[in-house]
């Protein structure tokens, strides 16, 4: 403490102070808004006129003008300007009507960063923690798995999706074009981890018979996590390849099943389709092991139902997506200009 | 589609206005971002003077007017400038690094108001599924609840208050002081909810006995529920009031145990202590069944601990409250400023 006198005098000046950085906040504040809301509406307007121009028929020289003109809007710091999609139900349900949109592009970078760090960081536990499961199973546990390390094992699963499903629907809101159908998946694997939650992890001494339905989920998660490892290291080089030629917005999302880097995508591509077949093979074996009359709870019919749901969903989009790679690469033997074809390809999320 | 030429002319003309709105967007951000920096420091700067000056003993006077500086910064807009809580880590966990901190004072509000309504809807669905499970249970079920119902309820609860933690959350990152222990309360209420889903709903002839443990749960889960609406009721007319005396910073949410509308507190604070020691209750008789052997599931174990830790919790956190207020009091009998007294209860969430 100072002189009292002194003291005082301060205490009044930074009152002063204060009341001079709430006005210039409110200014800042108000001016802002003004200003980005005038190009707000410049934005759409323009958005708007390219989209309905690009919709009706035209030759390929201005068709392309168009797609550099959206691109100029969409790629660059006008991006943060455009119509914004709505939060959706899913984070209006968890988060409320919280602003989940970055305006900068580096924090919309950071956060598509740490997306993919997430998914790196639990495809190895995807991969670890079934395999570890099992490996007990049969050098301490006798063949016959205890409850609590697949509830525990079974909890992660519920959060770990429900974090991607969250996150995607942030990424989305961000101006990634990630297919929907890749946030749906995760929506179902929320539920399928949940109902596994409460489904009874049979005891006894012919539980390796009971456990049949367990074990063949565990197997499964093993080969999907060695197809997440895989997908996960082909789409960063992918993404960067295309970063690099100044193709790809940096915000999209491709959940695996996607095409771009030819020799990985050799290897990659069969391990999708054989994952697609065996998690419908697990879905019917436990509605078999239900229809049999082995373990009739309802929770190994609709487990069932949700894995060959997804296993369909999941090879309809593969499918999709290829079918898209190879009509952009038609195009470009038709010799069409590449400007097109990146639009293109960022449209669809190949 | 126009003549060619004409169409030609206009999509030209799209092209250049889109690399105009990319330049002034460029611009606007950049401006805005070195603007709003400058005044992020200022306020800090002045933000920490104060507190610095706070800590050290000074007459009545100098506080007053401290306190006034203080409040001119965190209730107007350049609150919007204040240092800012980091996410902490239960939303990064979920939610990745994205920025949930409302910069507009009315976004803000709106994220109150809807953290309220989400309480108030809660607060009747908590009051009304659990009374209708136990009413079906003596009406249909013949004393027996089947598993299904109990589970969905239990996964409702799991939804509810990964939902309250992630918005309070938001909440406090946007200045909100809510005692810490409140979120903390939720964050045992979800691991009590998961672990309730995977916990054995007991059938067969003398279910009753082995319910018991899920019945006194459910009656507890009621209670609760009226307790919720009359804080509810009794917290949003104690926020109106004080934002009508313009005591209040909107962005305060107490979790219930708080006093301030003497009327309505005479009515809460006995069932807000009854219900704590119903909670313990419930949570001693939880252990009991597991010891006495009736069912020695972990499950019954811990979520017997959980429910005394919250009880405990609870207790001390509304006694903290009441204590506070009651020393508020005091200083209103002592004539001491009122806008010390706004600042103080803000600071303990009163």
């Amino acid at each position: 403490m100072g002189e009292p006198s002194s003291l005082g005098g301060e205490v009044s000046s930074l009152v002063e102070q204060a009341k001079e950085l709430q006005e210039k906040a409110a200014s800042l504040i108000s001016r802002t808004s003004r200003e980005e809301e005038a190009l707000r509406q410049r934005v759409a307007s323009l958005d708007s006129r390219i989209n309905s121009l690009r919709t009706s028929k035209h030759d390929d020289k201005l068709e392309e003008e168009l797609v550099r003109a959206r691109y100029v809007l969409s790629e660059g710091d006008a991006a943060a300007f455009l119509p914004s999609k709505s939060n959706g139900r899913f984070l209006r349900m968890f988060l409320g009507p919280i602003n989940v949109r970055a305006n900068r592009k580096n924090v919309k970078l950071k956060v598509k960063e740490e997306y993919n760090n997430f998914r790196d960081r639990t495809a190895f536990l995807f991969l670890f923690l079934p395999t570890l499961l099992l490996m007990l199973r049969s050098w301490i546990w006798d063949g016959c798995l205890p409850a609590l390390p697949v509830q525990l094992y079974q909890a992660w699963l519920l959060y770990l999706y429900t974090g991607l499903a969250l996150r995607e629907n942030i990424l989305r809101v961000n101006g990634s074009d990630i297919r929907p159908w890749w946030i749906k998946h995760h929506y179902f694997a929320m539920a399928m981890a949940l109902i596994s939650l409460t489904w009874e992890i049979e005891r006894g001494p012919d539980c390796a018979q009971k456990q049949r339905g367990v074990e063949l989920f565990l197997k499964w998660a093993i080969m999907q996590g060695v197809a997440m490892i895989l997908q996960n290291r082909y789409q960063r080089q992918r993404l960067y390849t295309r970063i690099a030629l100044g193709k790809a917005r940096r915000m999209d999302v491709v959940w695996g099943e996607t095409a771009g880097v030819q020799g990985q995508l050799l290897l990659l591509c069969p391990i999708l389709f054989i994952l697609q077949g065996f998690e419908a093979y697990v879905g019917v074996l436990l509605l078999k092991t239900a229809l049999a009359g082995f373990s009739s709870d309802w929770q190994v019919i609709t487990c069932g139902l949700l894995l060959i749901i997804m296993a369909v969903g999941n090879f309809v989009n593969t499918v999709q997506t290829l079918m898209t790679k190879s009509r952009v690469k038609a195009k470009i033997r038709k010799g069409k200009s590449r400007q097109e074809l990146n639009q293109e390809s960022g449209d669809k999320s190949l």
